[in-house]
């Protein structure tokens, strides 16, 4: 199995990647989570950035973090402080147009940075272009560079904090301070020791998931298969998808809440992710091995960072050797699926990476400031 | 005639809209302008704001302001100082995604506020949310509300100054300085005393300007129609247009450059301009009139505030209307058409009109440090 420490050491103090607890002195800094507004947090259903930055609000709160802000949609729910400008999200509103939405929801967090010893950022780009004018440090959680384009922001601002969700997905010229996996919130995820019949594949309808792939494999190896997400790329879907689906082999049953998704889960055999580009995190992959689903991925990404490959499920390069991979499930210990998740992708484990994280920053701004009184 | 002077009296002290010269104490005071990275400035064919930015640009130091920064892409030609950090206009250069470079171009005026006495804001809306952080007023002129849904961040900053194009195309909530009406290049135009024998309609192919109805005139009165433009909504111009275009009695010929227009006009008997929303400002209305051609156009927005009806075109309701106005071009004086340009959308009384706005932000910012050191 490879090494998931769900901190990495990349440019950290050794120090920073051991066990043990934080002070409860940076318990007590104040941080803003700037959440992204297309859903609500959490998500009704689809929302993947949305839902990594409730799960890291949570979970600091859970952890005993006494100051804690979610910038959200105002609808949002939370048990830490909320603060909000837009009411919905503009995916849920589609009166709004996103950049506007977007542009005023992060520049309420910015004006209001001097409240905070900390903002945390996961919407992306855009909030990296404000950073000329706070004084309070930022660290970007860079949830997957949409566009080899939007790389040009993160590297005209490299004198702030990133952590990338998998060694992967990283920019060779940014620096960061750590890796953090995603952690997800197993309290939806109903682990059970017996599998379904079905191969499932969910996500969002895009061909970068390849669906197609896993209409090819349910075809050669005869199991039925469900699909379900949110479609993203229509024509993909009424090109390749749509053709196959009838209600006996390959069925689709639309995008899944957290409740469907387990109903789903409970049918799976096995999960099928024939990602055609490289993967950022998957959270897919967790979810499935939480509910004990074994899951066949394609090779590339991330996807071995987040698989124990022939232990939870298996890697693989193209339909043909998903097909083979399909004829050796039952070799998979479904147990084992959901301990790897519990060791290393669960809310408590992304939260304390990020604690590590958010500790070494306060530690590297307090320096900063040193460096500067001597001067 | 209507009342077509270029600065309003909207909330602006009267002394400010007589005539007379700036003193040279306000012509070295520090002036960004910030254009849009669409296009070049000036643009290559196409770029409306582009345009009149550079036209404010190049007019400020015609008429001797001393110290004016352009913000534009990097190619982009002028006679102030050019500042850029975006090579090519992301419409020029598709690899580009639009966001990317808009945030990264105004980001970057903004950190270099403080060097500047004013930041003359031409790019929309996305500026305004970096307000919070500068000191160096910023006069933004709102070239058109592309959507309702953007007077949300126009009315979340309304200590600001602002400019309106037209009298028409306001917001009934924001405070506005004045309206400046857009002056065009005459030495880009050519006044013919007589006309062609074609009816034209020239812009950017959108079903807001009204080109199907132009066909329907065209039609009906028995007159050949060149169509020229950007091709803006593809569906718009497959299914409503090119039906109807031919080698003969309707022609398209792409977009054109100030010099196709240039020809463009030569063949003009009249151009007709149906908008169907109400209309902003109306560059075409200008630019054909100072060549000498009269304009029929929708009485919707600006409309009246460009053409003087009856003297310099004809103000219409419906097609019927335009068929009418049609035949009574010959009772337009070309003469007139052109002069009317001359006295109200020129470059120079376009800026004329700017210097007053600025000379009145000056004079309120001097108050304004007045007030705060009183205190």
């Amino acid at each position: 199995m490879m090494d998931i420490n769900p901190v990495r050491k990349y440019g950290v103090n050794k120090s920073m990647v051991q066990k043990g607890n934080i002070s409860n002195g940076v318990k007590s800094k104040r941080i803003a989570i700037l959440a992204p507004v297309a859903w609500r947090c959490p998500p009704r259903a689809y929302g993947a950035w949305e839902t990594v930055a409730s799960n890291i609000t949570e979970g600091l709160v859970a952890r005993g973090w006494k100051d804690v802000t979610l910038f959200a949609t105002k609808e949002s729910i939370t048990s830490a402080k909320l603060a909000g400008f837009i009411e919905r999200g503009y995916e849920e509103d589609k009166t709004q147009i996103p950049k506007v939405s977007e542009c005023l929801h992060i520049s309420k967090v910015m004006e209001r940075a001097d409240e905070f010893d900390l903002i945390h950022n996961n919407f992306d780009y855009l909030p990296l272009t404000y950073l000329s004018f706070i004084k309070t440090p930022m660290l970007t959680t860079i949830h997957g560079f949409s566009d080899e384009d939007i790389k040009r922001v993160y590297r005209d601002h490299k004198d702030t904090y990133y952590v990338s969700i998998s060694d992967a997905d990283r920019d060779s010229e940014l620096p960061y301070l750590a890796t953090v996996y995603n952690g997800i919130d197993l309290s939806n995820i109903t682990y059970r020791d017996k599998g379904g019949d079905k191969l499932v594949c969910y996500g969002r309808i895009h061909p970068d998931k390849g669906y197609h792939l896993a209409i090819e494999v349910a075809q050669k190896s005869g199991i039925e298969l469900v699909l379900a997400g949110i479609i993203q790329d229509q024509d993909y879907f009424d090109n390749l998808l749509k053709p196959h689906i009838n209600d006996t082999s390959i069925k689709f049953i639309g995008q899944v809440n957290p409740v469907q998704r387990d109903a789903l889960l409970k049918e799976a055999y096995a999960v099928v992710h024939l990602n055609t580009i490289p993967e950022r995190f998957g959270l897919v992959l967790a979810e499935s091995m939480a509910a004990g689903v074994p899951v066949i991925a394609m090779d590339l990404g991330s996807c071995r960072e987040v698989i124990a490959d022939k232990k939870t499920g298996f890697l693989v390069n193209n339909v043909d050797e998903a097909v083979e991979a399909v004829g050796k499930i039952d070799s998979i210990d479904r147990k084992k699926c959901r301990e790897h998740v519990e060791e290393s992708f669960t809310i408590d484990r992304m939260v304390e990476g990020y604690e590590k994280v958010y500790e070494e920053i306060f530690k590297r701004e307090a320096q900063k400031q040193k460096d500067s009184a001597g001067r």
